[in-house]
């Protein structure tokens, strides 16, 4: 007799490599047929589960499970859907609980960032006192890069590896143009609380006065005269100046730069971005040439150029949250654990839950240079082994082959529908 | 007794490819060290030769200059400086010639598009009437893709393959998010004045429905109404819509949609792009969650996802280019054949330089769907070969290995400064 089923969902921003965590789950569970049933996944994430809406991943075949951990985005759906407190919403946390107990699932994987691992730890908790005990395993994923106790999070190594080479081919088409036409260049990256991806942009510089010139973090309040300074500074030595900036760049007051004020032509306030709003000062002040790039969904999805450290990782974690559930564990996180030596290694640690839910890791102040500018060899330590090697995906007539798996629904159970 | 030195410039905006047309010209030079001499650069494009500011290239190891195939930007620097016509300006003519004849120079390979085989042709004309006779070829160069008589310009495959490749990545972002989340994505892709690049988004779609469902071409005059029909139209249909635009987007009246009306919070004028105006539009009229990207710079830079083709192509034209020269061609340029079969496959030709200046190849019509948001299969069938094969760098710790040359002086002969 086969072990209870297991429920699979994806939650929040989706990545270049939460599909390879999938895949570690499906496939470890898959050869453990004995002990774990079949792995349902949510359309659409949490959604999913609330309005009986599974799908049964026995229906894919082994080939387009592998295929996953090549493509990007997340194959069964994702969504925003943030499950308010216990007291706040019970009847959705019973709801889940219900559908779990009529489609016999013992297991609840969740992959995602902050909030889905309290979602995680109060369905565990919730299942435990209504009777029907789950084992709910979270399996961290967010490019933001800011869970605690994981050293590192899948999914930011290879935005941090798309925004260090994007940083680094953009500054040497500027450098070698910057003679007669564009002097600034800013990229806007991802990040609205925590500066690493940003930070990644360092990377891109080999040695002193190399671009990005400037970085900015969101930790580092931003100030208009500092900055542009340093602009000019830069523009006079090195005959241009590349910046990255986070999206979360902000006033000491918290006000985004984002949100400075421009307006359409009809007088609607206008959510320019960043960059362009950094260019127009840069342009306004002090007269250079700019252009800008903001990357938007482009860094996240950023498959072809994964960073094949964090497809292992993130294959990895799925891998060992089935491995966790099969030891008998509970309201836990599989995490990253680097190790203590000078080469870079890493291991599988697990975390309680209870102390990864709603805690955000920031950029320490030590990966910032004093001028909060730009980052310290610290920083660079930390961010370089997470970009290591190309997790290249297979191409055909020059694109790259993605899956785009079945999907079959799971024959409903319940009768009652649920509207969220 | 060595042949004639030879002088190579960079010209315009650089791309992914331009240094694999270097890497052409100076290997081929060098296999032929018995008929010519040796190949200067201009620094920075041609003001490099206007201010006798000569790289020479044959201080360059081997591997430097193989390292060229692999590398973006230009590597000897570039510029936007356009010549003007001999009556306006034959002052400037006659430093080339004077420059070129101090430093023994019997070649003149100019890299560009449009402008600079203009350049490239008055140079042929007058060094003759000058009696200072050079062979002038020149090396086709844009990602727009607009020059004529060739079936495709270099460094258009990788800006191709590029756009096709971030179409396709961020809309399985978007379609995994799209039932809680964003519903519109746009992506601006460059071309001023041809709709090529924004015409590549559309390789990411293989069925009918498949993104991008709307690609705006400066060829077909944009319709705010229609536009917007178009996107409830997709978004009630397929649950989300991505559209790739291009850069020159615009009015039946000519004016570009990225010009109408921004304005910062001191009442300038912003140049905000095109991709936030039409996501404000978006949302103004029909309310829906939209997010929205600006490639820029990082589009014609993108070495890590080359194009093999577009490499090999552009490695072939410089390499022909000095192939032409030896032969006792001059005002030509090398050009891309396209053969007739059903396969895709290539050859060198070679065209008058009078037929090549001064003529912009714009999209044909029949490449455009009726209704004008799209690209045919005559157009697929046109795009598709250009961006085939993979052609990675190398890497090293996670970041792709690009060369840096030395770029050393030659040694001034000339006693009179030139000012430009």
């Amino acid at each position: 007799m086969p072990g209870k089923n297991a429920f699979y969902a994806q939650s929040g921003g989706v990545t270049a490599v939460i599909n390879a965590s999938a895949c570690g789950v499906i496939e470890t569970a898959r050869a453990n047929r004995g002990k774990i049933g079949k792995v349902f996944a949510g359309r659409n994430g949490i959604i999913g589960a609330l309005r009986e809406d599974l799908i049964d991943t026995s229906k894919e075949s082994k080939a387009n499970i592998r295929g996953l951990l090549t493509t990007p985005s997340g194959a069964f759906g994702s969504c925003r859907h943030k499950l308010k407190s216990l007291e706040n919403n019970r009847a959705e946390y019973e709801r889940l609980i219900e559908v779990f107990k009529a489609h016999d699932i013992g297991y609840f994987f969740y992959n995602g960032g902050g909030d889905s691992a309290d979602t995680c730890l109060k369905v565990s908790q919730l299942s435990e006192s209504m009777g029907y005990p789950l084992q709910a395993i979270h399996v961290p994923k967010t490019i933001d890069n800011d869970l605690p106790l994981t050293d590192n999070c899948p999914g930011f190594g290879s935005v941090a590896k798309y925004i260090a080479i994007s940083t680094k081919e953009a500054a040497m088409d500027v450098a070698s143009m910057c003679e007669t036409s564009t002097k600034v260049f800013i990229l806007e990256a991802m990040g609205r609380h925590a500066g690493w991806i940003a930070a990644a942009g360092g990377l891109a510089a080999e040695k002193e006065g190399d671009a990005p010139h400037i970085i900015l973090f969101p930790e580092i309040a931003f100030d208009r005269e500092k900055f542009l300074a340093k602009v000019e500074r830069t523009v006079k030595k090195q005959g241009f100046c590349v910046i990255v900036a986070s999206e979360g760049a902000q006033y000491a007051d918290g006000t985004f730069l984002a949100e400075s004020g421009l307006k359409d032509a009809f007088g609607h306030s206008q959510l320019g971005g960043l960059a362009p709003t950094l260019a127009q000062m840069v342009k306004d002040e002090l007269g250079y040439k700019y252009h800008w790039a903001v990357a938007d969904y482009l860094q996240r999805s950023a498959r072809h150029i994964a960073s094949q450290t964090d497809v292992d990782q993130a294959y990895a974690l799925g891998k060992a949250a089935v491995e966790f559930a099969l030891d008998g564990d509970n309201a836990v996180m599989p995490c990253i654990v680097r190790g203590k030596g000078k080469r870079y290694t890493w291991s599988i640690g697990k975390a309680p839950l209870d102390k990864v839910a709603n805690v955000e890791k920031m950029m320490p102040r030590n990966y910032i240079t004093r001028d909060g500018f730009g980052i310290t060899q610290a920083g660079r330590d930390y961010l370089a082994p997470l970009i290591v090697g190309e997790a290249y995906p297979e191409y055909r007539k020059g694109m790259p082959q993605y899956v785009t798996l079945k999907n079959a629904p799971v024959p409903r159970k319940l009768k009652k529908r649920f509207s969220i």
